[in-house]
């Protein structure tokens, strides 16, 4: 069968109408997508998060919990995607120089892919870190949230260009 | 009265717990932010999304209702954020170039700022114009989610550095 | 001030885009709405709703409960809604005849009417009593869901023509 | 086995409690479920939705995206109801005299039939819709809420007489 | 296989991160989890809620569908449990000297017990029973929160000892 | 005016039907409500949460996370509670002996108490720690769910006896 979005925009029918695409016939099989993103802070931020008073991890730590709790949230988020049974988050944050690098892997035994799991989930650690600094770094910048690879499903191994 | 995070990090107390920080004692002033973010992809997919088959602003229109809603769903998805009753969301989208430039602006009449959910609405029509242009461009990127301005509460009119 | 809606869609902005209109302008008053609507079904049907060996309003009190948490959902569901904090809520459900008669009533202090919560009260309620009666009557019909009344805001009292 | 609901209420138990009814010896087929309503309006109303200044299918839209979110809400909405993994959701809006008919269509591989999501699919889109006219006729109408036709499981094919 | 937590805690990684543990490789098998709690408050609160003017089993029906909902929203409410589907939920309540005894049982077809969905399902139910009393017995309170039995999956049956 | 309650129970009509009670007369005021519950457990699973390879207050970490969303997720959870503006929540976790000891506090100001927000807090802490022990220990008990004070609205202050 013919993957949707092959040829034009996932989730746009042929009169241009969004609709969520019909899935029934793909096959279910395991599937894993891992997306990363960065929020760009200052050096006197990333202190704070990790070197301060804080035990260590308190502060990255909800920003996971709220990652993984965002990618069980997708389908409620993003209107067109299917909701299927996540059985598996790893969310990962390193604070480092002017960085918080933040890493999603998303595992699912399903008929679609889990990439738009794994960016949830990035987006919304993400944003949980900007809500915890935005009182001493209200300029910082949330940035180069992708998608790094995926596999299972027939498009099978996709891993970005370094 | 101290705004919570003018000597540390948002949402922690000084024994390193996370928790809502208590806003009882702030002011109710009308306030606004506007947030901004870019979904990178390449000029055949910007194409599809604004000159195609498809009726103009039906692609775009589905990203912004989704920033919308996300809009309302920022304390459920950010941990230690305050529940605020909104008062008006617009959410913008430019495709163009290779970019769809996205923006949002957020007004409330509360004792917080409402940059989380001017960043959270972004961040929900990024991930769901991402999640209809996968299809042919898995490798987009959303990038430069940041705060615009804000104005309202204590720390007054505050506008980004161009 | 000019209410969002007098001179055409509410929600709408002259360039054609949707958005949540802003109310932060308007005064915080005491506003009612009352909807209604009907679920037809048959005779036998509402036999078993009210008469049977069921206690009495098991059936019926699950509807109730379903259309007030519906109304507290309203601004997830419908995307321009405003969230505003209800006040009160009743819902009544009247099973006679071949239908079950479907009332609410919602209150708020606040910026927005809230006949939006009380038409999905009922909504709720109404789907909520066909899942529970469609293994005996897959066809009854959900029909005339209607605003009856408003109070409250710059529009002042409104009661639908008999 | 014998299908909830042969001889009596759906999630109704024989002492008359409420409750989900045990589903998993159901088997798994391939589901489809249609249902439909109307917003019952005035010509005027239909002009401003269909061929005035707005991007046409903006205001549609915004009813469609919610129909299709909303269908994934329908657990959560009636507390009887299964969840269930939507595999598909085609939602149809026609404006055209005095109405706006909504059609809405589910697809699942599951245990249950899907016509709860299409039900509810259709009234949040109708909500939406109620809700971008109110300003202009706030004597809207939605009504003839109702399933179409069904196929899969062990009832097979039904189709609502004309 | 080894099971999750049969070394340590449940959801956390040797490196000591918090995660959603991946169960693709697990068995799907038919489960079922019981579960229960006590309400303790005053005997004349209980006859309130059994013997008084309310329509027996209005007060008690609240709590249950609460407790039914609840189990539905379980994965969104703890952060590291797996969204399971679901295929039944019984909650009952009894009132009887100075106690509402609360049993939920819940059962899958799926990768994970259902522990947690039960345990979800009488606190809901439980806190809803409060909601309700606590306007005549403040000083109520919740108790011996427990699972009593599950089967399914590769641990079989478990039952608390008496 | 007469509180809701004070002649029987609260959210219940003179003529036994649930409702969400009108508090639109109330007056806004500052509040605040402490609750407190247990897990109870085994000393070698306390040492795992404490004192073990893990890095200190991951494992507790998440159970606050849970507890301060589950606060804000009440309205949805308990179907005749009052949606209002939080304005603090802290969760505190004691691991010591055999138990896990929680506390919550939560502030609004507001028509209604936060009984139910503490309480519920609380509950959804202890069911993220249930969910982290299971592994160890299936039989641990949370008990002793209750409020302990609350402050501010008619009613004032009330501590609960010791």
């Amino acid at each position: 069968m013919t993957e949707p979005g092959d040829t034009g925009l996932t989730h746009v029918r042929p009169d241009g109408a969004a609709h969520m695409v019909d899935v029934s016939g793909k096959a279910v099989t395991k599937r894993v997508a891992v997306a990363a993103g960065v929020v760009e802070t200052t050096p006197e931020v990333i202190a704070l998060l990790v070197d301060g008073a804080l035990p260590k991890g308190e502060a990255l730590g909800v920003a996971r919990v709220a990652g993984i709790l965002g990618a069980k949230q997708t389908p409620l988020l993003v209107p067109l995607c299917h909701p299927i049974p996540i059985t598996g988050v790893d969310v990962d944050l390193v604070a480092e120089g002017t960085e918080v690098r933040i890493t999603a892997s998303v595992k699912t035994t399903g008929v679609t892919g889990v990439e738009m799991e794994a960016l949830t989930a990035v987006s919304v650690a993400a944003l949980t870190v900007y809500d915890m600094i935005k009182g001493v770094d209200r300029a910082a910048v949330i940035r180069d949230l992708r998608v790094l690879e995926k596999s299972g499903g027939r498009s099978g191994e996709w891993v970005r260009d370094a």
